[in-house]
């Protein structure tokens, strides 16, 4: 533990989110994300929830300002009758994180796609469906 | 050993279940199956049955209610006048695990092909021919 | 995610727990505790209180019966004016999970020399003071 | 697998059994054995037997006959009330093979230490209790 | 050295023949092969003969009976006026040893090729040119 | 870059203030401290003064109030004549940071010997002499 | 530090810049560049400024002369309102160092395709937007 | 130092000429050369003259007869007013060897791609424009 | 195969000879004899007498004159009944090399406590016992 | 090749004379030397001799001035007539360079426990014997 970082963040988090720069994403996987076959840097967060790292994560990180979108959801999939409620509760930690914000939606097998090319995948413990989201760093002026 | 785990699931092997995510699919391999071939993630378990690994798999393995099948058998090859008895027993536990599951029939090269994506390989002890399956790993809810 | 293994749980962890053995020993440390200067298999487990980890780990985890103490604390320092409410909660825990147990109490330093000779630490986020803990594993029969 | 060899022996313990010469031992340690704390080759044979893994590599394996004892076995701990029918197994086997054995007894303790200089440990599946056992290599004439 | 396993084998080579599966390919390579340029798993077998390592290998490793050629010879370059008497004597090791074969001739550059998928390239010591052959594995009932 | 966490820090140099528990030590080493040689987990920080980097990381880092010193400088060698005006720098610095804490002072081969425990060393671009300090890990309460 | 080398540049920096070769390129990154997710080989520099490592490096490093553009700039994004004062720094450095260049200009995505081919790209301290540039090694005659 | 084999080749570099076998190439590059960014396996002669690796090379090494050119130079780039004189003394160390040789000429991006599917890179102290060699390795009879 | 060095040494050992200095030691060690336990520089040669490799080393190897003794043989265990007539073979070949040469004879631990120093084991395929010989490298003037 | 840094040195070999600190070792060793054994910081520089690397190391290293001796030569074995002609040319070199120095004899045994505990060791192809040279590190001031 350090003064000002928080508690709930990893020493290895950290570091990726410090190596990180312009443009790069980072994946916050809910615990059914398929992160080990889609990264080779993926960051375990077991037992923690999407948004109690999403809340940590933002005390720190800066979101893009040179794209249409900084953050990207997972769409449900046709036919699956689900409502993602954790969605209103990411807004609003989006919100109060005071960075301005504006998400994409992204069908399942594209999110996969983007996570390839990501930063790192953080394998949370986040048990609700459809938890997944992609945030793109911006600039610390 | 621990309480609760199947014993004759190797630690290697229970973190790589642990490990997957939705969609992910392991290959549970017969003893004459090219893995170290075709995977960097093999997993040996020699000397072990088919029936006996897939069943202590499916105590702590869900499958996949996403996709047309959960599970793949590879076809007899044309001319090859063998029955794979075996695909009785598998059918069985499948069926004993209480997970709802379709299988998927994929001719010998296509298996090959679908095991290299795989995200790891099962190298057991099985004596019969055609005795590899494929599983998808599900949702936990 | 797998069925039946706590989810509180890293892959890394139930590995290392399934490859333990007889007499070997697990420090389950606080936020404060030096674990990589003591151990080179440190588990991260940032976020995660002590009880929710023990808890967990008890599930799965059989206590040793062969020695005269299968779970050790760390004695407050001489002058250090603090009380562990931890403990109870601790020793709660492990009544609740029906494993005999009996505690060993070591000075700092004296906990610090059995932490290198022990088969993992477990980083967690525990902010409670004197919260560390190790557990000594018995044999499944 | 191959001709002549024995199919529950896995690839990486028969190259550790060619690799031994005269004089290194080879622990095949029970599934409560702490393997992988007393060495740092171990080779997982989950689900396995002792009496099964013990037959296989007889087949291979000379005993030494330099030495006062080619066969180790972990003696009961004092006040443990079990007795370990596996050992007679085990004798049956040893006896089988056609190589001279005599066997040593050592106590819990200065069994590990034994383990710590070995070769290789094998970390099966056999649920007995006390059926530890170490094989002397001799010399192939 | 073990009971039963061919003396001239290495541990590496014979635990490289036993991971093979079916279909699999492995190369024994004259001491003129570029094998380390085509393979990233090379074994090393300086000093042994073509013929030598042929037999003890057949002692073991099984043809494949489901493709067209269980065994590849490399095609004299048009214009070398080189006759490979090791043929002769590879073919009548081949036919000893009671397993099918059907052999194949490959140009030198296809020859290649094919080493580039390949399981392994042992680097023999046999002098004699044109003396790399390929072997597929079939399978063991 | 991230927000709150001051910019001279790498990230590799921050996640190692993490990864540190109490009463670890970390070296702050000037441009000729022999780090390399003392210590196997050395952090590059050329070109950086010792004033700076203390400062940035004094700004997350709790001193230790478990032992009687928390600092150390390395005392001037018997006979060289020379007055190391950083210390004064430094001191200023500890005072700002509003953590307590105490200067022990030890001989040039007793410095080395605790930087061969410590956690890190930082070798940083301090040209002054004698301008090398540790600095002991306290509890983030 | 050793004599001659100017001592902000690190040891890992000088070996890149001995082994790099006619023709390679290295990129000095700002500290928003995304220099982890382009490269393999980033060597840290925080802390230091883009124009005392662009100094530095020059009094060491050979422009090339046998392409069109020694030197290349990341063009401001259209519609992003900032002027990088910090060019007409660099272009001083470059001018005092002796060495003759030519400046090309790169879109901010061309710019990191092209790092994506560099030798190296250093992770600078520079908080200067559109810092970014990237030198091409010429002979050293 | 061994007897028989030129004391200026390093044990990593005969290793690698051992290793290569018919039809594999090795670059001699010059200082100028960017080896390190065409191969990842590139063998340092820093200080040592083409000419003298060159001479103790061909003490060992045989030329290849099967292709139409065992010798590769790359060409002055046109523009570039340069005479590069090494290449006649090249050529006299060439036909002292006894090697049976014939040269070819590449374009120096042509020489780069050459380079880069090579079996290793010598990283030599020539400081000669254009004193990169090519050879390619012939059949030991 | 390359032009002078003999062709049963293989690349790996012609390098571990050239790294050798003034003093340092190589046991050419026999089929049964236990080399992967004695060192972790194992170099593997099954197949080959050790007639056939001490022949082919000493074509290159210098023989010590500093020590009393350059060459060691094993003693024969007092009560085994074995002549071990390859040591008049194994004098013929020293004599043959024209080294000067003084052999020291050392009891079977004793001798494994110097393969333990030395530089480096050969694993040969030489299957007649006390055939395990150790040669102290000398000085090439 | 840069500006300014002397050709000979290879890039590891400055990263290392820059890792290097105040007080740290680096052996010059001879072609007879066996630093493989002795260290396992071993540096290549076949084929050049010791005072060419002597007078190009010189030109960047300073020598330690607060030790009794800053440069070691291994004394003639008693009863080696030999007179090392080399330590002139080394003393020539020293005192060239500028640098204060004072140098210590040490027995050949003495010499070998000094480069067990150095920074590094280089293999240089300097024949002469007794050519061995230590090089203990200052201060930059």
């Amino acid at each position: 533990m350090l003064k000002k970082i928080p508690k709930v963040l990893s020493p290895q988090l950290v570091k990726a989110l410090m190596e990180m720069g312009h443009g790069d994403e980072i994946v916050l996987g809910d615990a059914n994300f398929p992160g080990c076959s889609l990264s080779t840097n993926v960051i375990r967060a077991d037992g923690l929830s999407g948004a109690v790292l999403l809340k940590a994560i933002l005390e720190l990180f800066p979101l893009d300002t040179y794209s249409e979108h900084s953050v990207f959801l997972m769409e449900v999939t046709p036919g699956d009758d689900y409502k993602p409620d954790i969605w209103e509760e990411y807004k609003e930690i989006l919100s109060a994180s005071g960075e301005p914000f504006s998400i994409g939606y992204l069908e399942r097998f594209a999110f996969y796609d983007r996570a390839k090319t990501s930063f790192a995948v953080i394998a949370s413990g986040e048990e609700a469906l459809y938890a997944n989201i992609i945030l793109k760093k911006g600039v610390v002026r």
